[in-house]
């Protein structure tokens, strides 16, 4: 595996690959298991497999956890030579934003950004996009995975691409979870034993819409209605938003559910935003 | 030459070229010498030469000349034939948006696009750097041309290169004049023939503050007066702006100038908006 900090260095590094066939998965480190499906993922469908490490300041607001976001650099380099990964891009801020604060272009995502995560985060998506389209032009890759576990940072990317026209294939790799359904996040290790041990609420509040979605519930707001009131019945979570929306707009449903859905949901569980969602599919309806 | 209208015939294309190194001029059609020089220093610097012809709604204001804005594809085709263009590429504006003003993300310039052309022009060159990030993406070349006449989007595209960094390199090409002076550009064809003929005061204004900087003017106030005053001895002439600016950010000096400036203006003719510039480049400073 070759570490590169530099963009002409992994550049360089890419050409002497040649015409293989490269699949990205853009990471903030800090990897688990869920980074690790992903690349195994990228590994089997392209010649080669490129790894960013990148805590990016542009996605966090300043009330965000920027400071506090957990690192462990040799650690992830050890995981990653393990897991295969070919190029390593592990670039310090001010190779990425050389102006600092003074990027005068950024990448804008509207409507899809403004809801749900956008909405208590309004600067958050900008951010994501605008530094997963510089990586994209850095990297180069025939395909990039993201995690479903963030459903609206997928919705956002796809849309980008469409919108953009990035020669980029994004594959969505199913979310990995922990055996009590929490699912995998480096921000989980920001919680202490009590609050871990209440975290599960999250899949359950998340399974008892799938499970109405299942036995046929097709009205969204008996669906956020029962994930609303799970969550609630724990007393260390603090609900941000309950969501049943259109799965690829991130629009809320009123009324029928008649498309494939997506239901997620944000609380605060003591120092620890938490978010998730499972898609409800539409044509999984029973006696269709 | 072959002529693409779809982006998928247009990447089928460019795939046939292997990795021959390709060079892109995007144009609104409507070709002129100013395209063709460009079209030119493309062919001497590239394996191959893609041509766009694509008139952007999304750099059109409501109450701009979209509509009006001059159209000869079959004119423009075979002027590409005989300028040894290899690729063109020619879609429609469902091809191009096809969520119609449904696009959700765009790539947007902040300060650099809010003064001179974008105080006038506010959407404009949020269109222009979107389209041309979306063209960049579909046409992949090495080098793309662009025309120092439109010095502002020459310099908001420069800053979108290297914000996102979009791997291309941008080729500045000189601007060419008609013998009056008068910058080539497709809205001269608005003009009748007395704004044709009073036109050249556009030049002979940018002239003057370049003569007086090659004498050694440094003062930034006096080189907009005196292109405000030969501005103003012509009465079809009626002035939006003049401005001597920091050549890299398009920031206006104040006082005495001491880095590369922009010497521009804006000015209405009859039904045509007519914008130019020179370069004033301080390393040509007299006694230096």
């Amino acid at each position: 595996m070759k570490v590169l900090t530099t963009i002409a260095d992994f550049r360089r590094a890419h050409a002497t690959l040649g015409s293989a066939s490269l699949g990205f998965v853009p990471t903030m480190g800090f990897l688990h298991d869920g980074h690790l499906e992903m690349i195994g993922r990228a590994r089997a469908e392209n010649d080669g497999v490129a790894v960013s490490i990148f805590v990016n300041p542009l996605q966090f607001a300043p009330t965000d956890d920027l400071e506090a976001y957990p690192r462990d650099f040799e650690r992830d380099r050890s995981l990653l030579e393990q897991a295969g990964c070919d190029l390593l891009f592990h670039p310090d801020v001010v190779e990425i934003y050389p102006d600092g604060a003074d990027l005068d272009v950024t990448v804008v995502p509207n409507r899809i950004a403004s809801i749900l995560e956008g909405a208590s985060r309004p600067v958050h998506f900008t951010g994501v996009a605008t530094v997963v389209a510089k990586l994209f032009n850095i990297v180069q890759a025939e395909r990039a995975y993201f995690g479903q576990k963030d459903g609206q940072q997928v919705a956002v990317i796809k849309r980008m691409v469409r919108d953009l026209d990035i020669p980029v294939e994004i594959v969505v790799v199913p979310t990995i979870r922990e055996d009590d359904g929490l699912a995998m996040s480096s921000r989980n290790s920001y919680l202490n034993a009590e609050q871990r041990a209440a975290a599960p609420v999250v899949f359950r509040a998340l399974s008892s819409a799938s499970d109405l979605f299942a036995a046929g519930g097709r009205h969204a707001d008996s669906l956020r209605e029962t994930m609303r009131g799970v969550l609630e019945a724990e007393p260390l979570a603090n609900v941000d938003y309950v969501s049943i929306a259109d799965n690829e707009t991130l629009e809320e449903i009123i009324g029928i559910i008649d498309r494939d859905a997506m239901a997620s949901l944000a609380v605060q569980i003591g120092p620890a935003r938490l978010i998730d969602n499972l898609v409800l599919a539409a044509h999984r309806q029973p006696g269709l």
